[in-house]
């Protein structure tokens, strides 16, 4: 498997608190743990050329993963394009936090993917709904977070395919935090923890979720349908 | 309720066949039999200011009709995006046949909305697979039309929040036929028939579905919901 | 409309607590809001012959509401049977709060209903995440209530069609609360608050909300599908 | 993965025609095609003691198929209800063709389970509706099967989760024919094709697809969630 993990990595630049727990940035926080499972695992970031999504890198890549918040409007709408195209084409997509609002991420939505939002320094819990999906694979009843940002509903979400689980935060709002859709030949996951003043990435509950998406975003091994106009396969009476 | 049908309404101008079918044009069709049912019901096309889509008129549309073929490009990026928005904020689209390629559905679904297709004067039988559901009320066990256009599998669309319809074609195809979403607030209906060379639009089984959806796609009454910064409901410890 | 508001009403000869709160019964107090709107409303309980649930008043029964909490192992298998075919052939069912228990409930899901639940005067609340369902026509972005019965997930049912609420529990958990199922032609709505010892069916909202759910699982108009040996529609070649 | 195949084994028993295409049984030919795969498979038979599906093999069952037509009434309700609670745990669940009438699919799907049918040797052809889902790997656009029993919609069940594949039949039907549903920590995958008369189990790419649902339908590695009644987590306020 080869596995793109594609960072805006604007705030470890600028915010040295942010950088003190991402010295290598959140992208290399999250390949460092991927490459523990032998898949082949590169970085990506928006200051790169072509945000470091060349062509080459994009059909080379199984799974993207995508974290961005604060410059979502840099991304070349010609990158967006080309990773949408790769996504329909098969191409797994993790969406992770702040990414709810990327372009990647609302034009495969079709919706505002808008929400509410705090930062509280709040506890926020978990809880597993869907026990039996492979993405839950190893995880417990929940997974509790002692400091995250708050995210809470209405989440502006087509309804997803599957949702595997909800958060619960502490100053009262929930959350639909783990969801899963399928667009093209596509697998598409969103995934809600991950603020970035807070050592999220670090924790393994939320790392097996992370690697347990990756396989499971993994493409089918499949020519694209096939598309326009097409001959008859059985006999029409009227011809 | 108030309806507004829009239309495209090329293929009537240019093709002396389509304008024999539908002299008032399609949208003038679909129009008379919606007003059987005590709507308020206006039609807009493509070539009037605005594409008759003037920030009134879809301020004062509960439900919207769309019917497009061959000048999907041709419909401003602008009004799209008005339409977009209408429709988070609760308004209902119902998709005709053709309009699968619209910028409107395909701006909602993400996808490229693609499919096969021929023109053969094939025989079209939609089966009911969702029989509680309100769009299916007084329809029989499938809708039966002589020559039709064909839409054959696959589809490239978001699998659908609720399947109500599948079609079987005489030349070997099957096809999603008649497909609801939630986005927003707003509910969006795609219903396959009606091609422009056959009278689909004055089969009483067929206006039957279209007058039931637009019962099902009626805005809600109620606020947008609230997005952004988020003041907490209850007292959070650390603070 | 015919509605039936099905009732074990133990609780409410058995404990003065709560028959302080509801003096006429739970279905009492529920057929009175019901009859507001315009319904033809009866009531049937567990201990009136045939649980008040006769072959007659089954098949006149449009929507039936069902509340037990103590004796679902009471209720006679038959009639479960009878309710559940009613069900299929398009009655509309709205199981409430205890009733996820209930016999008629559990063996239209399939799964074992099972929850998590603590009795400790908690604070619920419930936010909506459908917006533009009918269901949640004229409610707010959340219904609070100050005192409620817990019930957590893991909520062992199939993923529901459309998930409408979500609660949040002063005590640390979620729920998935306000649930819809199609079974056959019939429309489930599964709706989580009315513990008997909080005046919860007495709350404006709540009551709003059961009522939207009476309109949205009537039957619709339409003969029950043809099942078993079919002619064919079509000449098959090898015949 | 430890694989059991269960088939009732009545047919083989009785026709010769039947025993002609499947001399080791319908179990036989299915246990083989899926010992290529590095499985261990076991099969289980209706005249066995238990049906042979004793505590010791079910709980030893990762994935169990399920092939029943004749003789669905004479499965002991006990061994059903074991079988059930097995699939809530996690246990995959296969369901062939003739299988929608038995007693485990009923129980766990709720409703009826009717369709229409009709033996006439006549084509069908599967369409992939899913093409990203795994069970869909390395599988054309469809499956064409020269002579198969018809079974056409409606089809009594709820709502799939995901429907992967419908058929086109040459009489004029169409059929949900492979869906997937989760009940409780348990996959279950339905896949119509297969009745005993033709030679369909020897199909490369019937054995494909269900090679790859085996796959997909293993348990994850977690514990039942736990139900109940349940502490608090945080503090409540009134306590």
């Amino acid at each position: 498997m080869n596995i793109t993990v594609w960072n805006e990595n604007r705030h470890e630049k600028k915010n040295p608190a942010v950088r003190d727990i991402y010295p290598e940035g959140i992208h290399g926080a999250i390949a460092q743990f991927l490459q523990e499972e032998a898949n082949q695992v590169r970085t990506a970031t928006l200051d790169e050329p072509e945000h470091g999504l060349t062509d080459a890198v994009l059909s080379d890549t199984n799974v993207l993963l995508w974290w961005g918040h604060t410059a979502h409007d840099e991304v070349d709408d010609g990158i967006v394009e080309k990773v949408r195209q790769r996504v329909l084409e098969g191409m797994g997509l993790i969406v992770l936090h702040s990414g709810h609002f990327s372009k990647i991420f609302k034009t495969l939505m079709g919706t505002s993917c808008d929400l509410k939002w705090r930062e509280a320094d709040e506890k926020e819990r978990l809880w597993v709904v869907e026990p039996g999906h492979p993405i839950m694979d190893g995880i417990g009843e929940y997974i509790e977070l002692e400091k995250e940002e708050m995210y809470g509903e209405h989440f502006d979400i087509p309804a997803p395919d599957e949702i595997l689980m909800m958060s619960w935060f502490e100053g009262g709002e929930i959350f639909r935090s783990a969801c899963t859709y399928r667009r093209g030949q596509g697998k598409i996951f969103y995934f809600r923890p991950g603020h970035e003043t807070y050592p999220t990435y670090y924790n393994k509950e939320i790392q097996r979720v992370i690697k347990n998406a990756v396989k499971w975003a993994a493409p089918t091994r499949r020519s694209r349908p096939v598309y326009g106009n097409a001959q008859p396969l059985e006999t029409i009476k009227g011809k």
